[in-house]
């Protein structure tokens, strides 16, 4: 605390993001990063980029990775926005077009990050329980509210919702911002950014860090009506023209034009999330059904802390996080198929 | 206009950065990057940082960035701050520190983006005029305010306050938070970082787009009090909790690291402006004494905005401001020397 501080700033809980821990032989199953590296034409570009053209400033207006976005979805440059992360995206968005008269409407399970910008904003938010299975029901969301945002699939559930469902969901909104946030959603879920035609309140939002295996590049994108794009350029343009470098735009470009890499890294990813599915399964974990790059399990006999803890000492992270409802469950991200047999290892280990 | 936008995007600004202009020929000496590339040790650096190791998040503390910044200014850890850009630093720094309940200082001649971030986060400016001279007289800051912000050197008009008035400032206003923002401070300039240990209230920020040529690269960072670098953390970890990637962090610990190459180049953007001024004085324009790498010049017989588009005809790209008092003016980028001698021959030949 210091009297130097602006107001919202006591007020504040920042997201506490999932420990990055340095240490030879750990298995690192915490923050949901990919196991296989980048596509080696990203690597090849950003590498190319990283010369002597970073003196100048790189193209604030982003045409070129927004140009490679829309052509990924079939839009054009003006339903596009891109930042420095899904989570500056994120930022702006609540920034831009979530703070209403009315209050948010967001999951009371979903990513912990939401609650904190609408700290940060001063937005009110109200928490829609999931139901007992976990999943989001769409008739919680039929109350009065200013916009909402809910995360497909869901984390750190993994649970998706149909694309019927998301339709319903927006369709009966029509005065209201919906935002999907789909950060996971190409490790088997539809994305809504195919009903865009259809709707002017939809905001779609997606990560490289994830399928595309850039965590530590930091890029992420928004799709949606050119008039929302325009209310979040506004407010990127007066916070930071310029926030995406030419290594991040070069490589993010041909990540995402790599289509077919992207396709056989996320199939590995959830061949090996079924295997690790039946071997927890086996275990005598109840895991709710992914459609993400990660699980989602709790033991009816075993602690979810003393889970996590048991297999911390044997070098392998996971993520428990203390909520209420959740605080049984480990969410485990899908590594490699040595990183997956690792984890089941030590599971026996410790349930025996 | 959209019924989905939040309110406070209906009343915004956004700031207009300086055209980024792809053309063959092209003389660009409008958004006062280094003519000179980056620290060759800063493009290998970045060269082994993009690869596979991308998979992962970056390190959320910023360790290693912050102690490189720590190790150029004598200074802990805990006193450092880093952002994705200084204007990413700046935002945070106006919503975590300059909010208070009386109105912010700043000089009605300065960076254009300070209102910018005023109308973005809700805070009331008093904008203090330059004297007649273009200069910041500090007795002009005795007024009851919540904050202070100025830019030394002064932009655009590049004229620096000695450390003794910075420090008079600083001292005059214990209550007060007081910024000075140092972004071209390397090109003749002192940094305010040395009066670090004396005051809690004093927020240094710089950059590395202009004197270690990485604009394209988007760092800053903020030297400070650990309570005001605390109060930005919190903001910084509500918005986004990974602002740096890897990429970024392993050029920028390099390019801070170089001190002799930033020296070097620095010394002959120096030399290259002293001959300017004198080339330009020649031709009648009266200059104002600069201390960053830019000059700012008005011709007593020639309209400013004439001149611009002469230069442009040439394919020289220099910029021009409408604001008040400034419209005369043209704020020109040092270049190589090969760059400011074409600037000065076109602008023989429009005068002639």
């Amino acid at each position: 605390m210091s009297k130097f501080w602006s107001k919202v700033v006591h007020g504040l809980t920042p997201y506490t993001p999932g420990e990055q821990v340095q240490m030879p032989g750990l298995v690192k199953l915490n923050t949901n990063e990919n196991p296989y590296g980048p596509s080696p034409k990203a690597i090849a570009a950003m590498q190319a980029a990283a010369g002597d053209s970073l003196r100048k400033y790189s193209d604030p207006s982003n045409a070129a990775l927004k140009d490679a976005v829309a052509r990924r979805f079939g839009l054009t440059r003006e339903q596009v926005f891109v930042g420095n992360s899904s989570d500056e995206v994120l930022a702006h968005t609540f920034h831009a077009l979530l703070k209403h008269d009315l209050p948010l409407l967001a999951p009371d399970i979903s990513y912990s990050f939401y609650p904190t910008y609408c700290s940060l904003y001063g937005i009110e938010c109200v928490q829609v329980p999931l139901n007992e299975r976990f999943e989001i029901d769409i008739a919680d969301y039929n109350q009065p509210c200013g916009a909402i945002i809910i995360a497909n699939p869901n984390a750190p559930t993994g649970i998706g919702l149909p694309l019927s469902q998301i339709e319903a969901l927006v369709a009966a909104h029509p005065d209201q911002v919906v935002v999907i946030d789909e950060a996971y959603v190409d490790f088997g879920g539809l994305s809504a950014a195919a009903l865009l035609g259809r709707y002017d309140n939809l905001l779609v939002i997606q990560t490289l860090s994830k399928s595309r295996s850039l965590a530590g590049l930091r890029v992420g994108f928004a799709l949606g009506h050119p008039d929302l794009i325009a209310g979040l350029e506004r407010v990127k343009n007066s916070f930071n023209c310029y926030p995406l470098g030419q290594v991040q735009q070069a490589g993010a470009v041909a990540a995402l034009d790599d289509v077919a890499y992207t396709e056989q890294t996320s199939n590995a990813i959830i061949a090996s999330r079924t295997w690790l599915n039946a071997q927890l399964q086996a275990l005598g974990f109840d895991v709710l059904p992914s459609q993400a790059n990660f699980v989602f399990a709790r033991h009816p006999q075993h602690d979810g802390a003393k889970l996590a803890k048991g297999l911390r000492e044997r070098a392998i992270l996971v993520r428990h996080f203390t909520a209420a409802r959740i605080d049984q469950f480990l969410r485990i991200s899908i590594g490699t198929d040595e990183e997956c047999a690792k984890l089941v290892e030590a599971l026996k280990q410790i349930l025996a």
